[in-house]
């Protein structure tokens, strides 16, 4: 392989224009330019990510695509996915959507960034499933959540089995104004199924599905949750138990039960989703779904490589463990 | 500008050939690589990110180096900088560092992302003022925080005015045995200008300095505030108020307060440091230092553009404002 002091030879320029070609600064005649990058080709000089890119095809950067950086799960799940990449030897960079579908689109097929990235892990939140079509990215990309694209990869957690265990758990105690608070009027997958989920779990104990008990939401955050919990205890039936569809959801709820003066659990139990740090330290502590979030990234990231190394052959449908993590807001 | 079927002709080759080198595919032989290459260049055929790279010297991605993003302050701060990023034209991408120094010194200078940068913001927390000498990126580089590296833009809030106020506040109220819950043995600057800060504070208001009344901890989070609380509350002098250096550790903090049965703030009142949305629905809310979270973002990316378009002259130092928000937690 040669040197950059061969290259500046070959091209008859100095070692700073290399430099200055190979890191792209624009002040550089294009004929000299162009000298200097076919002698680059010519020599096998690698003097950089690009050039090594250009080589082999490979940059080692994978793309974390999230709806939203603030939300601690997806906080919490971007740590998973930067350190167990690392260990496969991928640079995970982060890049949020806000549920924006034409960005998350934009990103998939990475009109914007090029092809920089080896491959895309997306957690899609506007893209509904009918964009798939829209798809024309040539590099691999692996989905989180429920949101089916045929021919992809998916990584997600059972939603419907985690809610309806969520809804028995409060049932078993023998509470019976059971409300769910999360239910969303736009066609947010994960929160129907979870809604069904629920629905499925009032049904096994013969327990009649009340529509005064289902809270709406406009998104998955603490000021959603505490106004949904005013609602509830100002409607017709008062609950004695919310299964909330985001931890966040149910610490804004659990605030506006303090305002109240109502005593949780004894007045009103609480359940949560998704098992944050935050929710650890809530007074009192918040029971939850706790998604297994090291297996989701360590699943995707394998679905990943094995695209990138050509040792994919068809796409699958992957299911991470949960389980219901019981503390004081539910007993 | 040529199509890709003229560069095809031009090289010889078919347009998915020029496709394949374009997209960095490993399977061409490198004659026809170099061919393609060649006639990219001298067509003026600006396909991708890369040859725009090349080209024009700019790709766009700035990159934000982080030490945590499941920090709650450092998710509100990334979502400040894509959002404002974006208005500018740049795609802000995160990676995360977890305060290793050596970590945060490779993706300053780039050995491992090349020059896919325009530029970096990085908010260093290993990375000591005399590691600065081992900065060698030839890109423009922002640095946010308090640690000091001579030859860079800084932006970053003035801690010791903030702790001084945190604590004046929770003085004025007559409380006198008033904690501090953050310092650190290890030499992070923003903690010990913090504790200065609160020591400036108690000398202003005559009270004599308790070192029993200095709460340490490993990291500014959860389950170090609680654990710092509850030696604090089993200590010699047990406070009337707390100072703490995170809302993450005074959430923690609180926790512990309830635990032990005691009442905030009539008991114990307590401030906190970032204004991250899980303290406006604590309960108690929790009063705390509001950094200008949109100003530190737009000033980074107002002096990284300066740097790019070459209008920079001299590296300068910048204070976002703050302000005290007093909530339920010490009123």
């Amino acid at each position: 392989m040669a040197t950059r002091r061969e290259v500046a030879e070959a091209a008859n320029v100095s070692v700073r224009t290399v430099s200055n070609v190979v890191n792209g600064f624009p002040t550089i005649a294009p004929e000299t330019r162009a000298r200097v990058l076919r002698a680059i080709e010519e020599m096998d000089y690698r003097p950089s990510k690009i050039a090594r890119i250009l080589k082999r095809g490979r940059s080692g950067l994978v793309a974390l695509v999230l709806p939203e950086l603030d939300t601690p799960y997806f906080a919490e799940l971007t740590r998973a996915f930067v350190e167990l990449g690392g260990e496969r030897g991928f640079t995970v960079i982060i890049d949020q959507t806000d549920g924006d579908p034409q960005r998350e689109l934009e990103l998939i097929n990475q009109s914007d960034h090029g092809t920089l990235f080896d491959g895309v892990i997306v957690s899609p939140l506007g893209l509904a499933d009918t964009d798939a079509d829209a798809i024309s990215s040539e590099r691999p990309v692996v989905f989180l959540g429920e949101e089916t694209h045929p021919g992809f990869d998916h990584v997600r957690i059972d939603n419907f089995a985690a809610a309806r265990e969520a809804t028995a758990h409060l049932l078993d105690s023998g509470r019976r104004k059971v409300a769910a608070l999360g239910a969303q009027r736009t066609l947010v997958r994960s929160s129907s199924i979870r809604l069904l989920g629920y629905r499925q779990a009032l049904e096994d104990a013969g327990v009649a599905f009340d529509p005064d008990l289902i809270g709406y939401v406009e998104e998955f955050r603490r000021p959603d949750g505490a106004a949904a919990m005013a609602r509830l205890l100002d409607g017709p039936t008062v609950p004695d138990a919310v299964f909330c569809f985001s931890d966040p959801l149910a610490l804004g709820a659990m605030r506006t039960l303090h305002e109240r003066g109502l005593r949780i659990p004894e007045d009103v139990a609480l359940v949560g989703f998704d098992d944050i740090e935050d929710g650890h330290f809530s007074f009192p502590t918040l029971s939850s779904i706790s998604p297994d979030k090291s297996f989701i990234a360590s699943r995707a990231l394998e679905l990943l490589s094995a695209h990138i190394d050509g040792t994919a052959v068809k796409p699958g449908e992957y299911l991470a463990p949960h389980r219901l993590v019981v503390r004081e807001s539910s007993v």
